[in-house]
């Protein structure tokens, strides 16, 4: 998507054909910071401190760290040493092991001097196979929003509660959830998009409203607690959001809170879809509570940042000294709160069949 | 309560019979901050910009302020305008209208000469009332406490989730849904309590947990997304939060985000209670849907107050330029989802002939 007129992705390969470009996502939305990564340090360091996140970005930058470590020692203990290192550094997301699979079955039974190019090759498969997916993950979705749209008698405006960033910035272009919202609003549906701060990390507040402000689409940010308020009122049409890891039979574990969002729609008769590409179902798993959830530090709870009355950007503690606080990063929202899983192959039941049928190939290998 | 070992309510009137002192909680967990309040002006002011919060606090903040304004003029034309002015400070709280009505009932008919004196008199034991309100909210609560304990086995700890701040700073003493979790912290029970941060004020993780915190009370924060996921994986035993008003029929008006609380509370078979003094329930109305939502400035969501480095505290943006946010105080939690209302009179089921006949004056009064 465009950032200043500018056509971006959110990871790239620079001139030299190896340093991996990404944005530094941390200093958003006040700063816009490219950010070269040189090897495979920097993409664990890139993963584990969040410059890169969401399911698709962070599998297509370990693809690419893959690369990385495959240049500075092309050897299997190297390649198996990065597998580990990158898969270690966000658990929860599945689509890092996927990406991680990919890379080392291309590598691992080719000539040692073959592997940088072979690697970097299929890091480039993986992110244009992304940009591919959420276009036509956008475009199924937008096919639902049309047709809620449609019988909202076309007047007034779409209203739409996302949680979280499911946007361009999660994936290498487009997003997940939000690509249909761009295709909305390009399409001449008028969207408004509520944007849920998303605690404690405020990827909602800082990339989201970004995102959707750089590309003119109406939105509003509000606190997590409101959304059950706003469908009580009739203020939502739909939710839309991410995912992180789906089960086989539809549990989706995403961003913390996403579960109270679903409750809150069902109880309200208000649809609630999650976008995701194939590469975020976990087959070997059908209960969400089997999901391991990543637990990170309390301080992501107790500071906050943001940019200071001089325009700098500063850390502020936000609790009394000597209060703790825990970090959850991620929740479950069971299959039986979710209407409807897009996923690029078109619209599922989020169960096992119905997830089955759009993967046949998936069965087969089981 | 104690602070640093002095006993403190959260208003009194200073030693000269007149000045009416208050905590600035605007400045709290990082300054305590007593404030004094000279004029109807100083009390407006501390009750909207929200010095003072909290349902029964802003009721006998609302009665000093008549006294101030008495004191300036006791005309009948004073005592009508100081009504007004209190009662537009903050239109959500009920209590605030009860707390009104007593003073003015208490005024009317007394010549002006005596106005003053039987306004303090009159304000103190509003608060005198008040305190032994929540003293007995909490011997019913700690009851119910008692029984969940044990059925627990009495082992390992008794965690209970709670929203906002319900504790004695928002009230004159005790707190509502704060109190029982001090009197069974006292009486030995091992609470520990999960605090909800509260956003957009943060009253959580700034007035709750310094409350705990000051009292010893074993407690942790976490964002307002976290609780859902707390009760899916068992860390929660029951809930327990304050109301700013219920109604006649027993759904709860309280801070934005306490819906979704009760939602998940349901979800998984956690019992949702509520602790109120009488005093906010409003016999006029039956449909939670009838609450005036109040909605406050959307700086409350877009910045936010911390300590930076240095010990300041300062304010930064959170957003990016361009975006706007929204801003509602409250959300309604239908009666419902709640497992059981705690007032001073007892435990009533959340609906109109429970609450009905442990109030009867108020329905023979209508």
């Amino acid at each position: 998507m465009k950032v200043n007129g500018k056509h971006y992705r959110s990871i790239w390969v620079e001139s030299d054909g190896m340093t991996v470009g990404i944005i530094d996502q941390t200093k958003l939305p006040f700063e816009f910071i490219e950010k070269q990564l040189h090897s495979l340090e920097d993409a664990v360091e890139a993963i584990s401190v969040m410059r890169v996140r969401g399911a698709p970005l962070i599998g297509a930058t370990a693809a690419y760290g893959i690369c990385l470590a495959m240049r500075a020692d092309a050897s299997d203990d190297s390649l198996d040493q990065a597998y580990e290192r990158l898969l270690s550094a966000r658990p929860t997301a599945v689509n890092l092991r996927w990406a991680l699979d990919e890379m080392r079955a291309v590598l691992r039974n080719i000539r040692r001097a073959d592997r940088v190019t072979a690697a970097y090759k299929r890091a480039a498969e993986i992110c244009d196979d992304d940009v591919a997916t959420n276009e036509a993950i956008g475009r199924h979705a937008l096919a639902l929003f049309e047709q809620h749209w449609t019988a909202k008698g076309r007047e007034g405006q779409l209203n739409i509660l996302t949680h979280c960033n499911a946007g361009w910035l999660a994936t290498v272009d487009w997003g997940t959830a939000l690509a249909p919202i761009y295709m909305a609003h390009d399409a001449g549906i008028p969207v408004h998009v509520w944007v849920d701060e998303t605690r404690p990390r405020n990827q909602g507040a800082a990339l989201t409203a970004w995102e959707l402000g750089s590309h003119g689409v109406p939105h509003t940010v509000i606190v997590d607690n409101a959304g059950g308020h706003l469908m009580q009122r009739g203020a939502v049409d739909l939710c839309i959001v991410g995912t992180d890891r789906t089960t086989a039979a539809g549990d989706v574990c995403n961003k913390i809170g996403t579960y109270l969002k679903a409750l809150a729609a069902r109880d309200n008769d208000i649809p609630f879809y999650v976008a995701l590409p194939g590469t975020t179902i976990d087959w070997t798993i059908d209960d969400g509570a089997d999901i391991p959830i990543e637990e990170r530090d309390g301080a992501e709870v107790s500071q906050l940042s943001g940019r200071n009355g001089a325009g700098d950007i500063v850390t502020i503690d936000l609790m009394a000294d000597g209060s703790t606080a825990a970090n959850y990063a991620f929740d479950v929202t069971p299959a039986t709160l979710v209407s409807a899983l897009v996923t690029e192959r078109g619209i599922s039941e989020p169960n096992k069949s119905s997830l089955s049928a759009l993967y046949a190939e998936m069965n087969e290998t089981e």
